[in-house]
């Protein structure tokens, strides 16, 4: 069976960036390591007044195509998978698609065009439906374009405020790719949850306690549906674990969650006996209390373990690079969290071909989904090719004044009493040029 | 190869109807038959105050599941196809999902859920994820369930006013299906097209002529690009032709448009030859203008002829008989197109196997989509088994101050200044209940 898989892969960030110790957590009386240590991030990405969802993801797209020597006429399928939709009925694809059919030869009248919403698990079903065309032999030879863009803002002064980010990562999905093969097998934990939503209104609605707990609970539900199908997960078998990364600090908890899981009636868990205990069986006592008090205990210790902290360093904590200076970007979060693995494993080993990624995707609501993910010949060129690192060091550094200017302009609902000039010139990309007769956003590419 | 397609429908309208020739037609100072004729509509469906999108396509999705025997355990994936979502980020699955977690044993823990926007477009794309998720043998012997639903409002006083509706369509997409299989085949129509949208807003802005031309374009480019690969479509063909149907008026200039197409270069162009002519062939003529001036004179006297009308009465009308009773239900459109052709089909004959269907999904924005299907055995039992004539039959018939009243109560941002009271008593149902402490809508099963 052919492989199938990511064969590209851009990630397109918003111009501005509000740095968290030095500009956020003055302003508001706290200690830098809140965010530092405690979130886990130093920087969130903004758009410019000229940048959104279309602009971002159209510039992922532009830049993975004529890297890639790809036209319009190679690409089958564009779905777009985002949480920040401006229109009840038109899909962004339809804009990006309209946005590239202004630089490129050819048009994407051939291509199906569509939009996911549900965070980043929106993401991974579309490279997923991406992956099943291909698999049912409905692509015609095409590849298909999978775009996960976000400009994920909270409400000023909510909680999550500081948790926020935007934008983009494009990805080509084809067969022989020349990044990851994707698993035939997945695992879902979905159920219906209160813990993050936006019923008709831009910015969430966030229970966080809840939404950490739900996020928890459905990853070992996926986990545990992922192994009836492929078999049990061995600590070995993975080389990166890239998960969901709405903020770093969430993902510590998770790998945590997830190294007692997959150690337990292990030779590691052995390994840890003398040091630390065998972990806690539920049969042992009396009650579901004290056995979850036990489990708290040797979670406790368990996290201070060499053991532990080692696998850490090398599979989890590489994955969150990048959220660490752009933040959340939702439907792009896990793709973020893949890059930043490929990134690491750059860095650390010339080959790396074979590799296995354990891939973790999640949306509020809620829906967990993992998978696996195996690195292909030809994937040093595709990582080498990212200009991702150019772009967090061009990116404009917002003085708190400058950042609520900047929230205010992408708040729907707000009508400015002032004109909010650009911080940045834009060069060789699509804009946001204002809005059209039927109340439609406008684009063009600047040269 | 094993047929997949579809192997149950449901279809679950809104419990209100607003009568279009006796009740709104008097109120716009109107002839009745600008309505029943020329837009070819009789009632519109409405939401009773209790019912929403959410309701609606967990009602359709419960009677399918019910007269399946089916259970949350059998059901691998749950994709919600709609323009009508109330939520930025959460699903409307996982609420779908919620509900039927509250009368079935069992959970939909294990369970894909996803949602589309792109008007019936959207409904069909699920129905290909599904199909190419099943051919990928990801499905684990699981069946998916497809909801398409949506509450099709205007603003009041809209020109598209009269073209609301309401309703949902629940399909169960499965190996071996008892109604149609889905041919691998498929063809695109796909453009960037500002011809109706919602941008930031609940009711669309149209543009009423070019959304017309812009459909008629897409389903011409989806035709071509289907017979490019199915090869040429031949007018014996297909027993029937279900078309997204905004209103029927729509469908009728489409067909015509259609038939002009197919019968091209056919014994069908020469027998009406003596009659009408030959069709305008564009080298025949000095420029563009007299070439479509001819073209359209040519369509004038075609669409008066015995066999056209005999073939648009036979493959066309019984499409739409559904939709003149119900109105525009968006992402559901189609869907209905093809079970009013079914419904025809039990009354025409009584096997029907092996016949086929040329179906064409559209949505604004701009796409088409065309494929095949054909009616597998089991049908007979599927369709009959449909209890939507007695649901039309026990809709309330809405006064127009009535209508006005459900009007605003359906109104995302209207404050209501009075106690609207529902019109019908909720049997055996799912109702909205009323908003959480997060905003979230809330449901429950009265008995």
């Amino acid at each position: 069976m052919t492989a199938v898989g990511i064969d590209a892969i851009e990630i397109r960030t918003g111009k501005l960036k509000l740095d968290l110790p030095n500009t956020f957590a003055p302003e508001k009386g706290d200690d830098p390591a809140k965010y530092t240590k405690g979130l886990g991030l130093n920087n969130s990405s903004f758009p410019d007044v000229y940048e959104d969802i279309v602009t971002m993801g159209a510039n992922a797209a532009k830049t993975l195509m004529d890297r890639k020597g790809l036209v319009p006429e190679d690409i089958g399928r564009i779905d777009v998978a985002t949480e920040s939709a401006f229109d009840h009925s038109k899909p962004v694809s339809t804009y990006i698609a309209g946005c590239l059919e202004q630089v490129y030869d050819g048009d994407f009248t051939h291509a199906n065009k569509g939009e996911r919403k549900f965070a980043c698990v929106a993401g991974t079903q579309a490279i997923d439906d991406a992956y099943n065309w291909i698999r049912a032999g409905r692509n015609r030879g095409r590849a298909a374009l999978v775009i996960a863009t976000d400009t994920a803002l909270y409400a000023r002064g909510d909680p999550g405020e500081a948790t926020q980010g935007a934008g983009a990562v494009a990805m080509l999905i084809d067969e022989d790719p020349s990044i990851v093969e994707l698993s035939t097998h997945q695992g879902y934990g979905s159920k219906d949850e209160t813990d993050f939503l936006k019923p008709n209104q831009q910015f969430p609605s966030v229970d966080g306690k809840r939404s950490m707990q739900v996020y928890l609970a459905r990853m070992r539900e996926a986990l545990e549906d992922y192994q009836s199908v492929a078999g049990k997960v061995e600590l070995d078998d993975f080389a990166y674990a890239p998960f969901h990364t709405p903020f770093p600090g969430m993902v510590r908890k998770a790998a945590l969650l997830a190294y007692r899981h997959v150690i337990r009636d292990t030779s590691y868990e052995d390994d840890l006996a003398g040091e630390i205990g065998r972990q806690p069986r539920e049969a042992e006592y009396d009650d579901r209390e004290a056995f979850e008090e036990a489990i708290r205990e040797y979670m406790d210790e368990l996290k201070g373990t060499d053991q532990y902290q080692a696998w850490y360093a090398d599979v989890v904590e590489p994955t969150l690079g990048l959220a660490r200076e752009v933040g959340n970007w939702y439907t792009g979060s896990v793709h973020v969290a893949r890059t930043s693995a490929l990134r690491d494993l750059l860095e650390r080993d010339g080959d790396g071909v074979g590799e296995t990624l354990l891939v973790g995707s999640y949306g509020s609501g809620a829906q967990a989904e993992i998978h696996a993910e195996t690195v292909c010949e030809g994937w040093q060129a595709e990582i080498e090719a990212l200009d991702i690192d150019a772009q967090l060091a061009a990116r404009y550094d917002l003085s708190w004044e400058e950042y609520e200017d900047v929230h205010d302009v992408h708040e729907y609902d707000k009508e400015l009493d002032r004109e909010i000039e650009e911080f940045t010139a834009p060069e060789a990309e699509f804009v946001f040029t204002g809005w059209g007769r039927m109340n439609e956003r406008k684009y063009a590419y600047i040269a």
